[in-house]
């Protein structure tokens, strides 16, 4: 089979507009879900959708889908990512797998305007808590997983209920059970590593194989306001050293444990956080991740078990408490062999690899066989105006999209 | 000498007088400087300096002294402690000193009506940053240390200037240098511990033989902000583990060099703050104290030695700055050993020991011999209602205050 050819310029165009939309005076974007920015964009890659000979389609909650049919009616494949960002977010999170998605699909339909399999772009309408805290809001509507009443349980930071904000867009919240999906037999995701592994081991494309399991974890620890001068240091039950030592205790776990395992402090508030009293209470949150289920409980039991032994030894109590519990998603093996052999025959260096950040993918991986393929990052930046992937750095990702597309598709009639 | 017997009834008569003064809804007590709480205060104060046969007098910035005359013109035995209290403070922090002084006065005119020395109550009208952050005021004015000017610098939370507080209770700036006094010999202050060191020791009174110097330091952290899901942990340059390492090494340095060095990290604040971002920044401020100078000097040079050390081993930069540097004030060892006389001959149990909080007895001490005597502090509360000294504790703090004052005014003629 030969190789689909991208329109690389129009990669870059599509990027360069997407990054107009919502942008903000102070760098960056933000197209909240269910606001004028993302149906701007919306708007925009409709006609994308449109302009490639796709037919386009609006499901209840407002993902868009633009099909390019099959000789056979299904299974699909479905390739996207989403457009709504994070506030002040980068041009390429979530852009450029709808970008990468769309000029792919242009060039499969050079090498096979009729493939056997329908292929479908999915412009995923959530993914951030962009606005709502509602994660993942598309791909769980799409997979039949939200309660239409769920949408009157969200409210935004001016407290909009989310189903008024949806009604604005012509979008009906009892309707919302429309939007699951019976026909899916694939989804590829492009999207930019956000960290640093690609970039400093030089590997041109990572190929996930896992996305990791996550768990929020609040710890409160409760000891004594005491006086800075008049307590002696031996007298005192300070919560601020304890949860200090806490934190290295976290870190140590991970360690311990090795890579890929994630354990991340970062928010703790200290009470009542005056420089002459004893810290009398700390709370903070423990993010922690794994590819493997087995490992994301026993990281979390380990840091669980070393806080309280910590809170033992400085006489304070602490109480621990799960706030997300998220499995993790494996990638499926015949995709993930699939974008290798495609890589390999592009001479494109790959690196398995696993996601420790969430993405679409996660959700529909649980149910449908998904595959995620990276592009490096450059510094790992992520969630902010710094983000950024060199021209070259994103070509060969949307090549070996549509490599594996015309493959997976197949050569119809 | 006889022992001079003081009114215990009025003791407490008083002391509960001065606490319904400002009183909180929540709890506690506010008498924030130049307030119609402090007023008020001062009010039922001067009535009481009256009845005990003083003559009262208000100087330029609103101290008041209270004053039986001696046979000789000087120099002055003075003795009391402030009115003004931090916001929801306790019963006695201030209070006891300034009933404790009038109640040990009138308990002095008994034994003998006209001393060889004269001897004044002195009632502070600013030590606890109540309202302003001027700490000190009172005792600093009466010391020549202000500048009249200086009154201009200071704004309360409501923006106001203090000229102009100060004006609304007919106080002239401009006149603040003849609150200066040149006739002070000695002066002596009873206060709460505020710590819980004679309590569980079992002590009756403690005996100040120095007030530690204090040091403020802000520490800053910068690392860097990375996904805490895609950043491997090696790659990482988090703020917040090296600030907890930090932490850890500020109590290692007091322990290093034991009692009485304190050091405390009672806030800390954590950039951007984020559960899914490593930490970029974390600031905390380190309160160290010492009575001994030198020792006070090594500690901080120990903390900021240590802070450097880590920062180094985890990649990240780190500043330091001295926010307040005051040195310790030693007492008098003649005052302090005439304190220990007179709880001697009554039977008491003594403790020479530090102060390691603030008091007007360190900016007087500085200049005139000075020496304060402590009662014990259930459970060491202080600066808050819980607060609490059993009368019976109380009592003979003020025995000893006026056996002492007795001492120091000598038999007239």
């Amino acid at each position: 089979m030969d190789a689909a050819k991208v329109d690389e310029a129009l990669i870059a165009e599509y990027l360069d507009r997407l990054y107009e939309i919502g942008r903000l005076d102070g760098g960056g974007v933000w197209r909240p879900t269910y606001s004028p920015a993302w149906q701007e964009a919306r708007t925009v890659v409709r006609g994308w959708l449109s302009a490639a000979g796709l037919s386009v389609r609006e499901d209840a909650v407002g993902n868009l889908f633009g099909r390019l049919a099959g000789t056979e009616a299904g299974p699909v494949v479905l390739v996207g990512s989403h457009i709504d960002t994070v506030y002040a977010g980068g041009k390429f999170d979530g852009a450029l797998g709808v970008v990468g998605a769309i000029v792919a699909l242009r060039a499969l339909q050079e090498r096979q305007p009729r493939p056997r399999r329908p292929v479908e772009v999915f412009v995923s309408c959530e993914e951030e808590d962009s606005r709502f805290i509602c994660n993942f809001w598309g791909s769980r509507a799409m997979l039949g997983e939200i309660d239409p009443a769920e949408a009157s349980n969200y409210r935004d930071a001016d407290g909009i209920v989310m189903s008024d904000a949806m009604a604005e867009y012509g979008l009906e919240p009892r309707r919302i059970g429309e939007a699951r999906r019976n026909d899916l037999g694939a989804f590829l995701e492009l999207h930019i590593e956000q960290g640093p592994v690609l970039e400093q081991a030089g590997i041109v494309l990572g190929i996930v194989e896992a996305i990791s399991g996550l768990n929020r974890t609040s710890v409160q620890v409760v000891g004594q306001a005491d006086h800075a001068g008049t307590t002696p240091i031996a007298m005192r039950r300070d919560a601020g050293l304890a949860a200090a030592e806490m934190l290295l205790a976290v870190r140590s776990v991970a360690d311990e444990l090795g890579e890929p395992a994630r354990a991340t402090v970062g928010t703790l508030t200290m009470y009542p956080n005056q420089p002459n009293i004893v810290p009398s209470r700390v709370e903070f949150i423990v993010d922690s991740r794994h590819p493997d289920r087995a490992a994301q409980v026993a990281l979390l039991e380990a840091i669980s078990g070393r806080c309280q032994e910590v809170a033992a030894r400085h006489g304070v109590s602490v109480s621990i408490k799960t706030l997300i519990d998220q499995p993790p998603t494996v990638m499926d093996p015949r995709l993930v062999a699939s974008l290798e052999g495609c890589a390999q025959r592009r001479g494109l260096s790959t690196r398995r690899m696993v996601s420790g950040a969430g993405h679409d993918a996660q959700v529909v991986g649980r149910k449908i066989p998904t595959v995620m393929l990276f592009v490096p990052s450059q510094g790992g930046r992520s969630h902010s105006p710094a983000e950024h992937t060199s021209f070259e750095q994103i070509v060969p990702g949307v090549q070996v999209l549509a490599d594996a597309l015309t493959e997976l598709s197949g050569a119809g009639s």
